[in-house]
């Protein structure tokens, strides 16, 4: 029945399953749900009132939590979300009640580069157009919650420049006095935009704006979507966007959305988007989707909010954090289950051999060029020397305390001496490994991989953050650059040391955790060295305060809130089958 | 049961009624609706599957079809949706199978001044929160497939400029060579942000792209809301996406989302979106919400879909179009009813006491400040005078040889001898007359006006265009100038006269509509001059084009695609209940 992954595209994979996928509410059936907690949206696609089932279900106890990273990855990705559900079907295949948890992908990659992020081959999230296409609306609600709170204060400052004290009293407002190259707040959109990186706005006249310099980021580095990953209910939400800092005024004192009397407004936007959705992978398992991806600017992680209604809902929650261990493996550990609670059982680490060739010295593969020829032979040597980026990870999931388990990612072209290296060099570093084709195979392929979950989990962990909240932040970071990153220490521009020296001496820091921002595609800040660097250290060019989000945002190297389109966009290959009005080519 | 209007806000009124609002499921039970036609979004919204429904229901006949205009409207409008609502529920009173259709509201007003667009009093949409705030996301789903349009335009070029001939071939591009001064698309976002109505994008480096001046209108400005209130189909949709003139090049030869490549995947941003949504009146009447406002700068009109879906499901599918006759009503009767083929049996004209007041010499009101005290004492000659507009949108309806009915919007402060005059003018000029009390009784205040809709839809009427597709474009703007707007004549800019000629000498112009854009607050184009201007002429400014949606846009006056924030905007009041989740405070 299925379609061969070796001939289809996962779209059309996907169209084909989707034929006679579950509805929503027999997945609501299946997981015991009541008829007031599952919001469906259309017959195939619900929102869950997380506040009624947590309330229903306080007192029952947590699944296993488990959480799904990567090695370094490659410009091609690891198959990371395909693992994910590959996992969830294959813990399907062993009658184990699963639940995944995976982030909505935004509709910058998927229109530009990436396609889509539902995972791919027989192991895939579905129905997939919702899935690609802003699903329920959630980004779309942050985008908005977010450019309401740009519009109130870019009003704000053409007002204050307009009208005097006075003017303004007769109003109820009394002058905010903004610096305006202190505004911190930018614009958001959730495309690769780069013409509006930089921008000039409020040209014209006094009725025309404020002229200043601005900004637009990707919606999902919105500290709105960071605030969506980690809130714990409606309230706590309110209270967060409340405390988001847009600027700083004439005397350096930091301006609030609720300075700006738009955080109730900006909160009203989100009532929806707290809820999670419910889908369904190839095989019918329940996954929830909640909040956004970009572990390199952004924490990266799906919410809290779905990871407790999973762990509620089943025995087994899988979630999965953003790009390698070093990146959204460490926001995991030392971010959302700060703020969640909530203790992982097990770490799943996806390699491909591409990429432990490509960090044992094959050429770095390039998005829409064909792959080097030196991928399709068999290479040991290249494998084992890759491995050591593999192992570092390894090292990194077993400082948090929780047991590491290797998914070698099947591809057609591996060879057996291949994965019997990988294999021999982690089992040596204390690690199970397995090899799963759930992307050829779906669920059957993922059981040797549920097996070794399912035996990780029953095994006593002893879960710790790397740091505790009274830890000094220049301490923080530097535990960060080399425990995780396997740095020799860390240096730091002018301005950001500045700023660390201010963040020091702000009780507030006290409670705040740091989200480091750094790219993905290597263990340091400079994206062209793969495997295991050495003797280096760690460039902080800048440090943000996400006040609402109460992340303290260190930047490493030079790296982009708004990515660009490239010269072969996707969206030259997307179109709409007229007759079933299903979306064709995002794949 | 239901709160007193005179002492709760309609929020408030809402909330409290939704509390036993029928579910959607009831709803569409009560229409006949199958299951697989009726899409839920929560319990109490559902998106409906047109296309399911239309071939369904192909060989029933329609039902009576009557718009819902107004008079001229002062700045605090005429209460027109609250009029369209209460007719609904005068309807329902009376027993007759009734749908309302009317547009979604756009953040901007909701956000800024004017609150909700759902009616008011005991004559509104629920639920309202949802109404208000994104509803299933259609205009969302706008700006994303429009904004696509734009990342693609603005990356093309940037490309263009740092690529030669050579290096686009290997990428399968050819050279547009777009004139960076001829960029006739803008970007969107749905509220008023004046300070992004002129700005300078693509600053910085090559990879930050091409730098140029470009603008952001309001989201419902959109070409791409022109094509989703007059599209009959999705094919209908595609086609009209992929003929959206983005640009044009360096010989002026036009650029269309088509040469961009990115039609198809704009196109897939709306698939859901061409299904209107379900709701309800506060009476439990079913009522159809699609497609947005601003008949002064858009075409302003609930889709061609959402009445030809209601005119099959309901014996009277009451729609509404924005304004005053002028405008609203002009695009309901040539171009909205041109493009579906549906032919309406009946109009109403919405017109408070206050307003003909207004028109009549009374100082004009201005939003958010207290009412001028001579609105509170009896004033029959400022009636009586300020009727000569009532009479002229009522001249303007027997133009279009269908029956107009006057709704006279009741306020408590209205007189018996205020509304008798009203009525001997407007029966004498050949009109049925009805004083409606909705705003405060609901559909038990509503059946005199629904009994003259009833009586109105009986009549013979003789429906015919002001226009045929025929018609030279400088006479369709005369005739709409003379004969709907009461001028003397038209003169054109430089700009605008070149345009018209070349406009034309364009073969297509034969099968496009004329969509004007001139004020709403008078009937010239100053929005200062009330009642029924003489002596004057139309200034067209400009001339735009919109080949998707099928609309040449003669542009009146001076009037922006993007509104301002005030400076007490309405978001200051907005706020989310924490217990409930209910948003607060949107009126």
């Amino acid at each position: 029945m299925v379609l061969d992954p070796t001939k289809h595209a996962d779209w059309e994979i996907a169209q084909e399953a989707e034929t006679r996928m579950k509805t929503v509410y027999q997945i609501g059936e299946e997981l015991g749900l009541e008829k007031e907690e599952l919001l469906p949206y259309g017959h195939y696609v619900a929102k869950l009132d997380y506040r009624r089932i947590l309330d229903r279900l306080g007192d029952k106890s947590d699944g296993k939590y488990v959480d799904v990273t990567a090695i370094t990855p490659t410009p091609l990705g690891e198959g990371k979300s395909t693992s994910a559900m590959g996992l969830v079907q294959g813990l399907g295949k062993r009658n184990k009640s699963v639940i995944g948890a995976i982030r909505q992908p935004s509709g910058g990659p998927t229109m530009n580069i990436k396609g889509s992020a539902a995972g791919g081959g027989l192991a895939q999230c579905i129905p997939l157009n919702e899935f690609s296409l802003g699903l329920t609306g959630d980004i779309n609600a942050i985008m908005n919650a977010h450019n309401l709170g740009m519009v109130a204060l870019t009003s704000r400052m053409q007002h204050e420049a307009n009208y005097t004290d006075e003017q303004l009293a007769q109003r109820n407002l009394k002058r905010l006095d903004i610096h305006p190259k202190k505004v911190e707040f930018r614009w958001i959109i959730d495309f690769c935009a780069q013409a509006l990186r930089n921008i000039t706005i409020g040209i014209g006249g006094k009725a025309d704006g404020f002229t200043m310099q601005s900004s637009f980021g990707i919606a999902v580095s919105s500290e709105i979507m960071a605030i969506l990953a980690v809130a714990t209910d409606l309230a706590d939400m309110r209270r967060r966007i409340s405390k988001i800092v847009v600027a700083y005024d004439k005397q350096d004192r930091p301006i609030t959305t609720a300075d700006l009397e738009v955080d109730g407004a900006m909160t009203a936007w989100m009532v929806q988007a707290i809820n999670p959705n419910l889908m369904q992978t190839l095989e019918g398992q329940p996954v929830l989707v909640h909040a956004g991806p970009f572990a390199n600017i952004a924490i990266g992680q799906s919410s809290v909010i779905a990871d407790r209604v999973g762990l509620k809902l089943a025995d087994y929650n899988v979630t999965e954090s953003g790009f390698g261990a070093d990146i959204g493996f460490e926001k995991f550990w030392n971010l959302k289950c700060r703020y969640s609670g909530n203790k992982p059982n097990c770490a799943v680490i996806v390699a491909t051999i591409r990429a432990l060739k490509c960090h044992g010295g094959a050429p770095i593969p390039v998005p829409g060029k064909p792959m080097p020829a030196e991928y399709k032979n068999e290479n040991v040597g290249w494998v084992e020397a890759g491995t050591q980026n593999l192992l570092h990870h390894i090292e990194t999931v077993k400082k948090a305390g929780i047991n590491p388990v290797v998914c070698i990612n099947a591809f057609y072209t591996d060879t057996d001496n291949e994965i019997k290296a990988v294999r021999r060099l982690c089992e040596a570093a204390g690690a199970r490994v397995a090899l799963s084709r759930h992307w050829e195979k779906g669920g059957d392929g993922a059981v040797e991989f549920a097996d070794a979950v399912i035996d990780a989990c029953e095994e006593p962990n002893d879960f710790k953050f790397l740091y505790d909240l009274d830890t000094p932040l220049d301490k923080r970071i530097e535990l960060i650059a080399k425990e995780v990153y396997g740095a020799d220490g860390v240096t730091y521009s002018a301005d950001a040391a500045a700023k660390l020296k201010r963040l020091s001496a702000d009780p507030d820091m006290a409670t705040m955790g740091t989200c480091m921002v750094k790219t993905h595609l290597s263990l340091s800040h400079d994206p062209k060295v793969k495997g295991v660097p050495k003797g280096w250290t760690l460039p902080v060019g800048d440090i943000l305060t996400y006040k609402g989000a109460g992340f303290v945002v260190p930047v490493a190297g030079t790296i982009s809130l708004m990515p660009g389109t490239g010269s072969d966009p996707a969206y030259r290959r997307v179109d709409v089958d007229l007759e079933s009005g299903r979306v064709t080519g995002v794949f």
